[in-house]
């Protein structure tokens, strides 16, 4: 990198030079909008959080995904006049949905935005993104990666002009339907600081991960891979009440620095684990979706799916990170 | 991972569990093959080495690229008749070509097969790739992401029904006009035994590296991301006597474990002082294309291109890891 503090802004001209047809820089904030706009007779989507976990957010702006990202600083949410300005850019006779994870300062920064617009006579709704089964509170469970499905679902939903009511179910639906576990290997190192964010002894397996480096759950020494893919998956399973033939879409990722060799074996050994237990694979997703910064680890993420969110979730979208149809390799 | 020894298959396994449309595994050996195959009046092209460079070679198999790929164990190439096997499979009576990364190993075993298959009466031809600019001696040189953009328009030329020379001229243009140059931040890890390749301090760079971990031509402090980018791009320029109005293809990319933040960054910064350089940036790559494991680091390649070239380039090709036409992410 260059000046810790550029890193953010930098990145996303990046990300704009190589894809201008798809994106634009916003000059004034760090918001990321579509390059040609959608009708304005469509729901708008707007996203955003903190930055170091890309391609989240901006890598999912375009055609069939979201309108508009705000991307706040590494692992900080974006203040509430740049989540505003977002919101404001893309407003529109028939609303805008806001999809937030649930982190406290996503959630106030947002929430504040959101007020400020309503008060001002945008028409707009939200969801509040709470995945991680880590975390048995589910107030307190944290948004990862069923966010980015959501951002698929609802997008895809929106492109085809569904009412803001309509697009607020079929989010729900999919956060109804999914869940995300992650592990980390390593930690995360900050750019700002040099410094990683937990300690972590070689042979050590930190279970139970947010996507900011936090600490997870608990701590294990390193099992198999295979063996891992069974814990994670029954955790999954689990919580979300999966039945035999039940069909679902499979998200296995690494989490910033995991090589594609180890993505894929893990993606083997989730498979097998999954058709084990009677579930059918509808589609996969294997890649870098919903990263930390350079973290060796990995994340599945498991959704039940009905002819509803199948059919959304192969339809048409064309973005940096997600272009489908067809299974997503990132 | 489970056993270190069944890595490279299960890595394989979890590749073609994913995409069944796009390649098959051979049982026998770690070969992938294209799925479905293509018609046999067309070159059959056929690529391969070491393993731990995912998504090369195997996410290379597909319409527009490759035929067979012959996988071997992390950085070991694939013995002789494991090579001679793959090239077998696709066989046909207008040709096979064979590309060949510049290591002992690979020119040896590579050089048997083909000297077996002829011997058979197969009808083939080869080239050996040489693009990494850090050396010096040109006989020397190693073979990288350069391999990449030849797997893409030779494939995109046999793929049109090119003769078996035609499909060696393009390739080796595809040669003559690119180079590419690596440096790493960390030693990647071998899997077999859990040791880096070689010792680097925290604010260290290791300049000039080649794809298998091997320590580099030099070693230098941490410079800023846009001072790496110029050293690299000249040492490309100078070599390719790059000049003013050319028009040239980017890769930028990561060596394995490196975050899209820092990938996107260094893109801008590359992008940004070729265009001061009065090139032309007729396409970019942008990703993770011919890797060492997990290693933090990067990568930059150059390809000077001219109207025969850009099309094959922008051609369709539908593998794991290129899609075409558009900017690639992966």
């Amino acid at each position: 990198m260059n000046r810790p503090d550029d890193i953010v802004r930098e990145m996303l001209e990046g990300m704009a030079l190589a894809f201008p047809d798809i994106i634009r820089l916003d000059s004034q904030w760090n918001n990321v909008y579509r390059r040609y706009r959608k009708p304005g007779n469509r729901v708008a989507l707007v996203c955003g959080g903190g930055s170091g976990h890309e391609p989240a957010q901006a890598g999912y702006v375009g055609y069939g995904m979201l309108d508009a990202v705000a991307a706040g600083h590494v692992f900080t949410a974006p203040p509430a006049p740049q989540v505003l300005a977002a919101i404001n850019e893309v407003a529109n006779d028939v609303g805008v949905f806001v999809i937030i994870t649930n982190y406290t300062g996503d959630v106030m920064n947002f929430g504040i935005a959101i007020k400020m617009a309503s008060a001002k006579g945008v028409k707009l709704d939200y969801i509040i993104v709470n995945d991680d089964v880590s975390i048995s509170d589910i107030s307190k469970r944290r948004g990862t990666t069923i966010t980015i499905l959501i951002n698929k679902i609802a997008g895809a939903a929106a492109e085809e002009g569904w009412s803001l009511e309509e697009v607020k179910r079929v989010a729900q639906k999919v956060l109804d339907n999914g869940r995300d576990i992650g592990v980390a290997l390593t930690p995360c190192i900050l750019p700002t600081t040099g410094k990683p964010t937990f300690e972590l002894a070689y042979d050590e397996i930190e279970f139970g991960i947010g996507v900011h480096g936090e600490a997870g759950v608990k701590r294990m020494k390193y099992i198999q891979s295979r063996e891992l893919a069974k814990i994670m998956v029954d955790a999954i399973a689990d919580d979300l009440k999966l039945q035999k033939g039940d069909e679902v879409a499979l998200v296995v990722q690494g989490t910033g620095g995991t090589p594609y060799m180890e993505k894929f074996v893990f993606y083997r050994d989730v498979r097998m684990y999954v058709e084990s237990l009677g579930l059918k694979v509808f589609t996969s997703w294997i890649g870098e979706f919903f990263t930390s910064l350079d973290m060796q680890g990995a994340r599945v993420a498991i959704l039940r799916l009905d002819d509803e969110l199948k059919r959304l979730l192969v339809a048409p979208a064309y973005t940096i990170a997600i272009r489908t149809p067809g299974i997503v390799v990132s």
